[in-house]
């Protein structure tokens, strides 16, 4: 298999085309962007950590029923996937409200929520990810109802499956951000990355922060804190 | 019936107690503001207007089923009103894109929508009626699942009523935003009004804007176009 031109790059990987087009190489960076990229920065050894952890994640979530783009890990900093086309959607699960729905919407950051708020953003960095219900994404095309629907139940089953992964491994799942995509034929899967740039991870504990809120937070310890999270994944 | 104590002042309306418990009086006012009280202003004669559609509309609105607050009209910018706890909901149905959807999400105004865009804002100035969803409203514990239902069904049945009511006055109704309140034996009930500072009213042969449009865009005349809309509705 073989990597061919570049498809497209966005703020966190790099998407390669590969001699069989059903498949593309994902190579994970060490950029890191924070409010709509906004603040640029990078964190070291991310890429290596975000391609390793996503790698175990997918291969985890698969085992439990959820299909997903990830085919393998290649090297140190990048993955074979399904090649998909993916809805332009942000599909987010927040378990404890933290980061912009608490400015959004007054709620205090921990505070647990009875059950979770899913929630869907327009993937649009034009237009800063907006909030939108099921209504606009039909009206706008991005999926259709029965889409949608597909990709709630995924979400909520995968919300469940990583809740308790990650409580085994003392680690609260505050919130995270999905992306879905469509194979050439035709069937929904889990695609892009888990990692701590698109979870907020807590340790059960302390509290302490493990994920890119150390980043768009300046509270230090960035690398040390995906390492940890990394280690605690392979564990 | 007699008019007591002030119980609160909104931007466009006051509402009064009265000696019965469950009624209270609201008085329109001539006050306008746009984008969230950042622009304020006045518009002469809106209060006894608006006061006079919503009476008509409301009635309409009764006779074809749908239970409402209101009781009757006791003077030019008067009404009496059942009393209700509001939910704190802006209720909104788009039929075509305008306004802070076209901002928000990219749209072109003037596109016809295939189906209704129904949106819920959270109602708090504070944070400037962000748009939410059902999970949103059902954690901040702004109604519960099953009154959400309810408020969402009623709200479509108003829409197709409304659209074709317009249309027959040479109205292409855009969009509008309602409450809905709860009285005091717990029925769910559609309150506030319905009036050019709430809806979006394009006159179907011209395309012309007869509603608080022209106070948010300064295109003139804005106090004919209220007496324009309310003369279609009394005709
Ligand atoms: N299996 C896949 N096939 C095609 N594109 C993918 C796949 N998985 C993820 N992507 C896309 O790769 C792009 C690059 O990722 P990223 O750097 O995170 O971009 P962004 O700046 O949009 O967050 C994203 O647009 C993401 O949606
Ligand atoms: N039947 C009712 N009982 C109690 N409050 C009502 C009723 N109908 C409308 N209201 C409330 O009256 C308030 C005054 O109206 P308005 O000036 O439009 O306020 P706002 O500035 O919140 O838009 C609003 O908060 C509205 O929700
Ligand atoms: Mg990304
Ligand atoms: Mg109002």
């Amino acid at each position: 298999m073989e990597k061919l031109e570049q498809l497209y790059e966005g703020k966190a990987k790099k998407v390669f085309k590969t001699d069989n087009p059903n498949e593309f190489i994902i190579e994970y960076k060490d950029d890191a962007t924070a409010f709509n990229g906004e603040v640029k920065g990078s964190i070291g050894g991310k890429g290596v950590i975000n391609n390793k952890m996503t790698g175990v994640i997918f291969t985890m979530l698969e085992e439990k029923g959820i299909p997903t783009h990830f085919v393998k890990v290649l090297s140190e900093n990048e993955q074979l996937v399904k090649a998909v086309t993916i809805f332009p959607l942000e599909v987010i699960i927040r378990n404890t409200a933290a980061g912009s729905i608490c400015k959004r919407l007054g709620l205090e950051e921990g505070l647990k929520l009875k059950s979770p708020i899913f929630e869907f953003c327009y993937k649009n960095d034009d237009f800063g990810d907006p909030v939108i219900n099921d209504y606009h994404a039909i009206a706008m095309k991005l999926a259709t109802a029965e889409e949608i629907e597909t990709i709630r139940e995924m979400t909520f089953k995968i919300n469940e499956i990583l809740k308790t992964y990650f409580l085994e491994k003392g680690i609260n799942l505050v919130d995270f951000k999905i992306e879905f995509g469509k194979t050439s034929d035709g069937q929904i899967v889990l695609a892009d990355e888990i990692s701590p740039d698109t979870c907020r991870f807590w340790d059960v504990k302390t509290n302490e922060k493990l994920d890119k809120d150390r980043f768009r937070r300046n509270l230090g310890h960035i690398e040390e804190a995906y390492e940890e999270m990394l280690k605690r994944v392979q564990a």
